[in-house]
């Protein structure tokens, strides 16, 4: 289905490659080269990177959706410059950052929760942006290519780093060997989306409801701390540092009014009022 | 069910809040605040860590079960101290030990295989002590409660490094995030617990009969190393690592009682009786 | 069922204790001591070694598939010397490293995607051996023995950091900790092989179906960088490490022939062809 993608009076960014809706405590960021399949470009790399600037620092958004406009979510990189398309970007002094890592790197580091919305066929960065999401769902339409291997390409993005950790190292590998285009079907049984919405419905509206588990109830800054923990404790060496970091939090947590607020609710079997600001906690821990 | 929990000549050790039955090769720790729900204190979060010095100390023990008296596992942190009750803890300099994960590190370094058989409700810290556990079980009652951030609270014992690589990183995130409680049902379909037991059916039988998997027939040194190789590569770098400690220990144990034992009863076709003793082993390699 | 194995023909490597056939672009090293239940002796062990030099240097090998003649796959390390069987072997001064393990990294270096076709029982090596291939699958009369534990010994190769990555920590810990003997079936279900071959059929033929996969359509050299990339981003501390990897690849490869070509054939709507060295790639990353 060809979502419905908000009124002007929604939208609360705009931006030359997206637009950014409101939906209640919701963001949703629309990927918007309907024409070119959401392919990806240096331009909106960047938008989508300041995105996630404009969701953090709102702190009416409690999650964030991606999704896209059109039939496609993402068709990859755009291909507009033929076979120099992957030539090195100008402007640096030795090695440009893979564009897709940078899309990765910052999605990794939201503090809101995002669910990737995959509307319709994604391929490329396409697909492996998606994997910092925190939950993946797809139309019945959609499609994912781990197309790499079939254009003189390696897996980017981080994906190398993501992938294995989100369907197992032996699916990663023959996937991204074989450069495989898979089905919804396939890419649910193998846990890359964790649904698929009938390709008459809307995925967004689905994703709107699945938010609401995280904005419903829960202590933003707790559900920001809890995002960038269980992430970032995915890489560490041990439990170890699990424990010193979760320590160092609830010294500092153990305080505060949300949690005074959570455990008072809690016992008096009312819905707790959370007041603690996210954006009063960035950088207050040293990751 | 409520479960039987031993009769005084069968229990080996005994705390205010919780008590240590010996049946057979196995120990079964019992967490004992029924009243409260078996919820935690501060003296019994250390009396969990001393049962498990008990049950490592002691060469009859081969296989260690934690469970609880009553209709609960464990109902997360004791609130008695309502909007205090995470209040850091006195008597500490600088930031107090989060005594989950006191609890989670003890039971990763125990030398002996662990089963959690959950009876029933579990939650918060009732939950996040079960992954170190080489084994987790649910009675049908049980459920699990990954319910901070609907306290304010983040995950805690060293949860956030354990959780994702029990279930996945997308579940972990999807109930974490969601501060969700988790039916018996669900947390079998995402394998958080291997198997569910008839809620008329003793959950604890169902582990000692587990248990006997990795103490029969079993080299007990063998099975404590490898408990120890196992969970500790789990952080590792690398498989080179791996390699290093492995290349150390066979070194040492090529020629041990136990492995010239275990081949030899192989190649004659009858049990092995090994001889090696645990507590020998006790700081033999630098892991 | 038995194998063909091969005319000498179509042999392109003999060794004492197996030899190497080549079916088009894949190579297969068929273990051959069909008599021994093809277990493993040092001689052996240097051989598969050195099989892999000989498949990574050939440019007509495009993938690799790991069996053995006779009814087993590989019955574990050759226990002719008894209890005696383990002891350290001469030569070293100081530790010995694991035989496993040398060929467990060696596979784990291969620049070609690796297939073990298990076409009957394994145990110990000869189930540790085949974690760092990129695909297992076995025949309905595989068997897999992690019977370490029950011969004093503890899961080698440097199994205990591939094994929970591959199947998770949860069932690494079941199986080693009871020294547990697994059927195809129960390997099947928990993902250690990805499909299983009817025992009147051939699994060295299904997995040269596999191999078509990695071999039909992508670039060699994608192909071998992909593999390095996800295999070693397995043990990477965070994404931080893929991206900058990623970005030295990109930055190298965007001016490389096979992309130009794979794009440009993409766009042409036409199959590539992919004319760049997996030699020429060799060290040239520093990973």
């Amino acid at each position: 289905m060809t979502e419905a993608v908000g009124t002007s009076a929604t939208r609360i960014h705009e931006g030359d490659t997206l637009w950014i809706e409101r939906r209640g405590a919701v963001a949703i960021i629309w990927l918007n080269r309907p024409d070119k399949l959401n392919a990806m470009t240096f331009a909106m790399r960047d938008e989508i990177v300041a995105a996630f600037d404009v969701t953090d620092a709102d702190e009416a958004v409690r999650a964030v959706i991606l999704t896209g406009t059109g039939r496609a979510f993402c068709a990859g990189a755009d291909l507009a410059e033929g076979g120099e398309a992957f030539a090195p970007e100008d402007g640096f002094d030795g090695v440009p950052p893979d564009g897709g890592g940078l899309v990765a790197l910052r999605m990794y580091a939201s503090e809101k929760p995002i669910i990737a919305a995959v509307n319709g066929p994604s391929a490329g960065v396409g697909v492996t942006m998606t994997l910092p999401a925190d939950v993946r769902i797809a139309s019945a339409t959609a499609k994912f290519g781990f197309v790499f291997a079939r254009r003189g390409l390696v897996p980017e993005a981080c994906s190398n780093w993501f992938l294995p950790r989100v369907v197992g190292i032996a699916q990663a590998l023959r996937w991204t060997l074989a450069g495989a285009m898979v089905t919804a079907a396939d890419a649910h049984r193998a846990g890359l989306v964790s649904e698929i919405v009938d390709a008459d419905a809307s995925v967004v509206d689905r994703a709107v409801e699945i938010a609401a588990e995280f904005t419903e109830g829960t202590s933003p800054v707790a559900v920001a701390l809890t995002r960038q923990l269980m992430w970032r404790m995915l890489g560490a060496d041990g439990p170890q540092e699990s424990h010193r970091l979760e320590s160092d939090i609830l010294f500092d947590r153990g305080v505060s009014a949300d949690i005074r607020e959570g455990v008072t609710a809690f016992l008096e079997k009312r819905p707790p009022e959370f007041v603690d600001s996210v954006n009063d906690y960035r950088g207050r821990f040293d990751w």
